[in-house]
């Protein structure tokens, strides 16, 4: 039977959401003939009076290798808790009646969610509400339970070590303690990964709270051995052991750690007190989000759309695609976002970079 | 207890050569104390007079973003079947027992052999002979069994997604159709997966004999949808269904397609007899062997360099380091080696193929 | 006063074409308020009877980093020798006149002709029949006079460069002599640059005809000195010393070095005979023009397009825009056209070249 | 006359340096026969009792695409003005009568001292008081006068075009404002080329003062003419119109606009007073002193090298090699040194940006 079926993007960016995009649109078209509606900006589109737009070939002609999501994305948007503007103060409310009723008028018989955890758990929401729903699952930080990894995670790990190999050549110029921090509030995947692939010499990640002497010691012994330089990758969620962790904030709070110019320049300032060298802190932030997709992310995202329209037809409602090994599979929803992927102190990843000479914040 | 392991590299180039070497070097010393020994150029070093040199940090310092491999590697150099020049006429003898005997001479305790099915079938007779062997799998055609990946796959895919882009702006601007040569005489997991990633139009490859009828059909419909280009990806090992399958071949012989100057060609001219357009080849060739290995590439070599000597460490000889989902598992050689890991043709990378539009090469 | 004004782009593909184009659009459109026209396919459009079709913001938005041309180009298309199909034979025919009777009818006040060597004759052609013409240079070779480079020259020595750099890990790998074949058909200024840069060991280009012996003697010398590998870049119009130099030919002849299959397998072939060395070929093909362009030729190209609409508002018609030093000029197309600028065989590059022990096919 | 020269590359790090130090090692040995001794350090390596260490093939082998520079650098050791510990306090003091005595003792006959306008000044010094010197212009800045572009330079801007090209992305993906701070403290050329070539739509250098309403309006018109984002090039000098100019400092100095965190912070803060956008700064930094260098400064990197072993045989001592358009020329180190090369507000590339409807931070 021919479908009308529905897709938006929500969250932060991620280099393979055209690809996603441009799968659902080429797979639920050709052999099933069914007709994609594209929300605009998260789940703010299904609120909009205008839109949603048609996707056809024409759309979807030569984003594969484009950055970004071509129907916009938006970090609010909750429909559960939507920020209404009432005499000046912005208040929060459920509008998610409203949204259902636009789905059914607009003859939608199935939603395409595409986000993380967040995304995610509205969509869980709204299928409780009766919304046909399938979640393609969507995180630069590889956090997301249930899958092996999220597209866009790899190329974030391309942009991170390719700033490590630039700042290894001048490290060793310049005889530097070179200090990158890297995205990962809750999970230190990119800084580990990253890490072992640039050839750090500490990684500081959120699950392994860091004590500076080891830090402080590991390069020293460095030096002592000759080498007169350091590399250090620190995920923005690192800190001290001892000291508080990053915890979920309102938009008026800062941590202490924020308010000293984020992890880096607070490890920059600790190393200084302890060491005799030239540091120098670069934050990488937004770059990880950007930029063309490598093959990895274009290749898992395209998947990650087909998989996402047979979903729909085989009526998995409820479900998340992923993947395990190099199949595609799917779970439900709610077992996915029950909880964060945090990298296991104790697991393999850690015990390789320890073994590779790394410290990670602790002897 | 202290030991001294040997490493060799076997086989064709592949980027990742250098991390695994790095991986074994540092984990091997660090906490363990271990010697680690290089023998040069595959198997061939194994019967130098000169050599192994002992491998330290120094000399895995820098390596882990470059190609190649620092021990150097070789093609040739089986020792059960050792080419010796005997009066004018190359004679394949086994010099096995040399082989055996100057490991044990050199108080090589155990060996790591990174390398392909061949490689990895001659680790596994040295086996038998009494040397104490770990395999790490090697291969840039991703086609060997029990191990999900290797690494150099992803770093070939990225040379030949980036090239399709390439192709692409030109294609277009001139309205031709492209087609571009990859690496893969058996299986067509680069030519699949990278067509995927890059938007091909039509992807061949050894595993489905390709009926040029459909080929044709695919770019000509293309043109009538007002596509005025077609990029296809062939795998060398692609032949006409009724052809003749590429097969080992002696160094003396050429096979049919390989005398028209490689399947590329031969598909370029087939297609100029039914279709009125411009039509160019690309073949990559070594391209997709070198360069700096991707950061996928760098963290499973690392990562397979560190399992290779914890299988050491606990006297898992005749075991191939491997990977399954994200983990780092082990595997009998035995089972790797049996047979090559073909794409499927009714598998889900072939069926998402075609949920893109992609033409496989049957209609 | 206000403008209507035409572009078009001919000859090859090459990066920065977009970059030009969107130059033209946005200088025209901004401050000065003019309408510009774009014709597709190069100088074939201006017969066609659809189009030309207006270029606002819209059209050239996004457009910077992508190679390729968004109005099309064509190798074919000269009004003063179009193909035209009598009988079922091609004859060619003179239709100058109902192009510039199109033009007029159009009203288009100038024209904005962007191509290489060929493009600017026609260009030229017709100014003197009345159409008001500047011109804008394109070529990938870098061979054409009167400007220090043109855009896309730069884009295809990255590509070369970083093939070099491919090359070199599997060349040291597996001991054996990498021949690259690049682009350059008369000048060798792709294989003289990117040579240099990626460090080749012989650079063979059509200004200077090679000597075998002097080429092998080159690289023995290097095998004495321990180094196992060489790199060789070869320009496609590169022959040897007392051999004929590829010429312009029609469609149906070829030249006795391309029968071989290229210079880069004629020279492969040769060198079997005096090495005793492994040997293979790559010919870089239709990966140099394409892609992103790089900083340098959006730059470039897009200072090339601005440039030309002050031209047009200048009244400075049968110009060319150019480069020399940092500084935008231009200069009569006439003398730009006149002849190729060819490496000189005497000159700074080539001897720079020499200085850092490259052979240059000669000693 | 076979010689005995030195070379020392001082000031910040920059890729290509690793070209000219082998284009002037092989240089000097192919045909000369000279020696090369390598300083390490920069100046600091003239007061070293190690060293300086001789440079062979094996030294250069493999490090031409490789950034930072094999002989380390320094920013300090300026033997006119030299930091010794005198009783617990830093006391700057002349050893440049120790330096002369040590060159002259090592029979070093020339020097060729690579850097920028502070180590070529102390070059300058250094002949004054007998010492032979050749200079190479060093500036990722491109504020070098006497030359048209330095090595380093097109590298710095491959990195900060491809980071726009990023923030583009995310920028359209997420509606915002995108912030990017580059390096410049007085010259705004890595900003006003990257920006072009990146597509921004504000570009903020130091040569011209901006005026914040002149920003906010032209973020404000794109975003009524339906351009949801908006991209900022931000050189870390530049600064408000009445403002202060970032001066020179001593260590314990900071600058208003430093104490903000730096010229893109502050430029966000203040636009935040005027926008209700989304608006995000990211502080490229070291980034753009690191990485392979491009093709464009390998090949001046090797040419420079080349070019100042020539200046040594023909005795041109005091001469600094440069580029003038596609020629390696030489003028007075004491000319280049004189003042800054800076963007002149009124000249062809920031008309062009205007052209290309880029705000300059003036209406």
């Amino acid at each position: 039977m021919k479908k009308r079926i529905g897709i938006l993007t929500g969250g932060g960016d991620c280099p393979g959401l055209n690809a996603v995009i441009r799968g659902v649109v080429k797979s639920a078209i050709i052999g099933r003939g069914w007709e994609v509606a594209g929300f605009e900006d998260g789940f703010d589109g299904l609120l909009y009076d205008r839109g949603p737009r048609t996707l056809g070939f024409d759309d979807v002609r030569g984003i594969l290798p484009r950055g970004g999501t071509i129907l916009g994305t938006s970090n609010r948007g909750n429909p559960f808790s939507y920020p209404v503007e009432v005499n000046g103060t912005t208040v929060f409310t459920d509008v998610s009646d409203r949204v259902v009723k636009r789905i059914r008028e607009l003859g939608i018989d199935a939603l395409v969610a595409v986000g993380g955890d967040g995304s995610l758990k509205i969509a869980l929401e709204l299928m409780k509400k009766g919304v046909p729903v399938v979640g393609v699952p969507k995180t630069i930080d590889n956090d997301l339970m249930e899958t092996d990894v999220t597209f866009g995670y790899n190329t974030a790990l391309e942009t991170a070590t390719d700033a490590l190999d630039k700042l290894h050549s001048t490290a060793e110029s310049h005889h530097r303690v070179m200090i990158m921090e890297v995205m990962g509030r809750y999970a230190g995947w990119i800084a580990l990964e990253s890490g072992i692939s640039g050839g750090a010499d500490v990684i500081l990640i959120p699950e392994i709270p860091f004590e500076l002497n080891s830090v402080c010691n590991a390069i020293d012994a460095r030096r002592c051995r000759g080498s007169k330089f350091s590399i250090l990758v620190v995920a923005e969620g690192a800190y001290p052991r001892g000291g508080s962790r990053v915890v979920q904030k309102k938009a008026d709070e800062t941590t202490a750690i924020e308010r000293l110019g984020g992890i880096g320049a607070f490890v920059s300032r600790e190393l200084t007190s302890c060491l005799d060298m030239d540091i120098r802190v670069t934050v990488l932030g937004h770059l990880q989000r950007g930029g063309s997709p490598s093959t990895f992310d274009r290749c898992l995202g395209s998947r990650f759309g087909v998989g996402a329209v047979e979903l729909i037809e085989r009526g998995q409602f409820g479900e998340m695609i992923c993947l395990k090994g190099r199949a595609i599979r799917s779970v439900p929803i709610e077992k996915a976002v029950r909880k964060l992927k945090l990298v296991n102190p104790g697991g393999q990843m850690v015990t390789a970079a320890k073994e590779l000479g790394i410290n990670v914040g602790r002897d």
